[in-house]
Formats: C-alpha cells, sequence, structure tokens
C-alpha cells in the first residue's frame, strides 16, 4: 500500500491550510487544529509544567520508566508549533522508547528572536541534570525546527560544559537558515509542504541581524567534536534534504556516530503521519531502537568528553 | 574495551605491510596473506565454481538457505584482492544473514582495466538471475572498491534493463575515482591504511584514458534513480569518508531509500576486523538485519522499475 499513501499524503499536504511562511498568529491556529485532529493513544498522559524557568509539557504512559527522559524539541519553523502541538508525535516515541518526554515550550519568534530557543531548551537540560538525571537516561529528540534546535542546543550545552546526553535523534531537521542547501531548488517541486520562501521569511523572522551561518542557529556550520551519537532520518521530497545530509556529513566530519536515514519520495517529518503511513511508522520504530540502543551504551557515555562546568 | 581496540587496530594497520599504492605483484601476496590469517569459523564451506564465464567461490554454512544469495565484491583498489581473501568477511555476513555468498572473481588491474571488472560483476548477476533465481533474493555486498563496484554494477544492470536485487550494502565504497573528496585531505593524517598517492595510482591503473567521473567507475556522478535500498557503512577515519557520504547523499538526490552509517575513529572496512573491533560486529549485525529486512520487503520489490530487456 505505501505508493498510494505516499500520493494520499501528498494530496493532504498540497491541498491543506498549513503555510508555514504565512501570517504567524493564523498559522498557529492551523498548526495548533491540524496536530490536534491527530488522535491521542487512551493511555497517554500529558501533564503541563515547568522546568529551568521554562514552560513544558510531559508525555507519559503507564510503561514510562522514570529512569529515563526524552527532551523533545517540536518543529514549525521557529514562529509555529508549542509543546501541546508537539504531544502527538512525542507520544509516538514514548510508547516505542518507554520513557517519558518533556516537550519544551521554548519561545518563538518573531516576538523572541535566535537565541531565545537555545537557551530555553539549555535550560530545560540543566534542570534535568540538576534534578539528578544522568545525562546518559536524557535523549533529545526534535522534528524540523526543533530538529536543528537539537543540534543547536547540544553544541550550546558542550560549550557550556555540560555533559552530553545518551543520544540525539532529529526528523528532517532545519539545520541550515542561510536556506543554501541544494535541495532547496532540485527538491521545490516535489516537496508538498515547504516553500524556499516560507523558510526565507521565517529564518528572517528568526535572525533579525544574526549571521545566518551562526552555529548555534545553523549546526551544519558548527563544529560538532563531541556530539552523542546522532540520527537523522529524512524523506527524499523535501526542500530540507540537503540540511539532514549535511548535518549528517558534518557529524561525520567531526567523528560523531551518526546514521542517516532516507525514505524515498516521502514529505517533511513524514514521521507524523505514522497512522497512514508505513514508512512514518517505520521510521518511529527506527528512532526509537536508535535511543534504546545507545542508553545502555555504556562505553560510549564512558568515553565523552568530560564536562568542566 | 573501544577505545582501546580502535587504538590496537590503528597502531597494527600503521605498522603492517600492506600498501594498497605499492607494486601489484607483491600487494597481491601481502593482501592475500593477511585475509588468510583471519581464522574461517568451522562450520563455513567454500566451493570455487563459476557463474557466467566468470570464476566465483561460493561461501555457506549448514543454516545457508539456498533461496537467498548475496553477490559479495572484494575490495583491493580494482589491483589486488581475490574472491579466496574475501572469504572470511563473506562468511561473516552469511553467518548473520543465513545465506550462501557468491564472490565474484572479477579481472583486475592493471592487467583488466575498466570496465572488465563491471562486465564481470554483471555477467554474474545476469548468470543468478538466469538460474531462476528472483531479484528479490539477490542481495549485492561490498567493500572498499567492491562497494564502489556494487554501486556501478547496480546502475550498469539498471541500464542493461534487468530488474534490480532487493538490496545493497557497502562498506567504504571507493566511489569516486577522481579521488576529489574533501575527506581525501582532511582525513589524511587520520587514516592508518589508504594514501591519496595510493588510491591515485590505482586510478591510472584501473581507468587508463577513461574520463575518471564515468558513471560506470565513479557511481558518486551516476544517475542512481531506480536503485533498490542501500546501505553505506563507513569509519570517520578514512580519507574515503566523502566517498560513503556523497554516494548516500546522491542515493538520496534520486529518491533511493539509503541509510549511511558512520562509526566514529575507525578505519577503512572496520567490519574485516570485528574479531578485535566491538564496532566491526555492530557494523555486521546492522548490515546483515539491513539485507534481511530487504529480502522480505514485497511492497517495495513491487514498486521496482520493470524491466525492458
Amino acid at each position: 500500500m505505501s505508493r498510494q499513501q505516499r500520493q494520499a499524503l501528498d494530496e493532504l499536504l498540497r491541498h491543506g491550510p498549513l503555510d508555514l511562511g504565512g501570517d504567524v498568529a493564523e498559522q498557529r491556529a492551523v498548526f495548533s487544529e491540524m496536530m490536534a485532529s491527530i488522535p491521542l493513544p487512551s493511555d497517554v498522559s500529558t501533564t503541563v509544567g515547568e522546568l529551568g524557568g521554562v514552560p513544558v509539557v510531559t508525555v507519559e504512559t503507564p510503561a514510562s520508566d522514570p529512569a529515563t527522559v526524552i527532551l523533545y524539541l517540536h518543529g514549525g519553523a521557529y514562529a509555529i508549533g508549542s509543546a501541546a502541538d508537539a504531544v502527538g508525535l512525542a507520544a509516538e516515541i514514548v510508547r516505542r522508547t518507554e520513557a517519558r518526554a518533556v516537550c519544551v515550550d521554548y519561545r518563538l519568534a518573531p516576538e523572541h528572536p535566535f537565541p531565545a530557543p537555545v537557551d530555553d531548551a539549555l535550560a530545560v537540560y540543566r534542570a534535568l541534570l540538576d534534578d539528578g538525571l544522568p545525562s546518559s537516561a536524557i535523549a533529545f529528540v526534535g522534528e524540523s525546527a526543533g530538529g536543528g534546535l537539537v543540534a543547536a542546543t547540544l553544541v550550546a550545552a558542550k560549550d557550556a560544559g555540560l555533559p552530553r546526553p545518551a543520544s540525539a535523534a532529529v526528523f528532517s531537521p532545519w539545520a541550515d537558515l542561510s536556506v543554501s542547501g541544494a535541495s532547496v531548488v532540485s527538491k521545490a517541486a516535489v516537496d508538498p509542504a515547504l516553500t524556499p520562501e516560507g523558510l526565507r521569511r521565517r529564518a528572517r523572522d528568526y535572525l533579525r541581524d544574526t549571521d545566518p551561518t551562526t552555529p548555534h542557529a545553523s549546526p551544519v556550520f558548527a563544529d560538532l567534536t563531541g556530539l552523542p551519537p546522532l540520527l537523522v532520518q529524512v524523506g527524499s521530497h523535501e526542500i530540507l534534504l540537503d540540511d539532514a545530509v549535511r548535518l549528517a556529513a558534518r557529524a561525520a566530519e567531526c567523528d560523531v556516530r551518526v546514521d542517516l536515514q532516507v525514505w524515498s519520495q516521502v514529505p517533511h517529518v513524514f514521521q507524523g503521519f505514522a497512522v497512514m503511513l508505513d514508512e512514518g511508522a517505520e521510521a518511529l520504530d527506527a528512532a526509537a531502537a536508535f535511543t534504546r540502543a545507545h542508553w545502555t551504551d555504556v562505553t560510549e557515555g564512558a568515553e565523552a568528553p568530560e564536562a568542566v562546568g
């Protein structure tokens, strides 16, 4: 059924109301509604709270092991989306990893430009560590802008002298705010969800006067040395394909253990459509397997760079 | 133990007698001796034969399912190595996939330049199909030059109108005979096994007057559209790191289902050192899991491009 599934999803996205480059207030509502339409399994519970001064939504099931945490960063081009909107996809990870997820409600542009989201994600990570969780029990997961933010936060955490988490998995990361990958052009016709103009508008909102190649904004340009094992998933029908490829290539160059998984002819954050797309469920399974494998990888943990602060 | 294992292997390779760029007759003997020193498990049997007019060595165990075949292409920079030399690594795949492997004794340069190896690999694939094996029961695996040759043979098979095999897995592929990847320079100091000069000498032997960017010689420059699911594994301490990254990137651009797996701080074809290196065994496990998953992937098989010849 996969070809029919892919075509149905493509149609849905092409004719859907979401326009990431559109009016912020309007698109926030559209995105929220879209995310709320995905049914949440009855065994999933959510709790609104705060960590490190940042609002969070914790997602768990009765099977969630309190010893392990997913720090989850939602997508939405740094202008749209929220921790509440991310609950559905976070729940899919929670169910497969038997951990709980802490979805971070980081501040959004244009009201709060760079580096507010990095500061907020880092504050939540620091709070988890301060609560006594070992870094090896924490995994980062994020999608789209949240995927780029995962990588940026890992770099910021390293620069701050914090220990690295166990692993990180990113879905269709937006990792280059200069929007300069070749796929921005080569995949524009087949991408049913994103446009180069939309990303550029959101990049301007986020960056204001900051150089788009700033490493904490665009981790494809960062020194990724010392990052934990990294999984990058992407569809081949995305203008952000090259962001994923270049993030993985940069990690490899920097001696990071990295997996890049490219699914053919599927769109941006296809994991969010696992209920209607086999590839989405496969990718979520693979992400959970990667996360679980590295929680128990004591050897790698022992080789992490020493924390200095 | 992984860090000590990596250091021990690095020392072994730096002080070993193998020089892929050295005198061909001498290095063929050195490589043969090196490969023969790896003990073959007692349950592995080998049979010398011929397929499509090309000498082959079949590797199997009592658990090998006759319904599935690995077409295995050895490494050695197109000038060194043989099917017999590849038996040890092929046996590791055979044991993990419960298939048999057909190791191809393709002709070598400088005596037999491009496209002799592509012709030979294609002849063996065609013979397997002519024997009545469905293409979905055949997986390609190769290392180093044999990894590049896997990708080149897949392109040649597509161009010849043959159906695609179930999957392909390549270890540290040499996929750019123009030796132009950035890692040729950036990783030269940390690569204990390969040198840019050695690769360039072997490329001249193989190509003679052929353009190094010819797609059937350098698949990073090929149209990879329609290739089967592809797994690319590489170490971060290799000058060929960028060959792996660019082959995966090219496949992704061409809508191929592709996984790139980069292991940190390990050398060229580290899978060959699985007895002394945890990463080698992990990578072999991952390659076998990938191969097994796609043998049974009937949906993808049904979506393969139609054969026209």
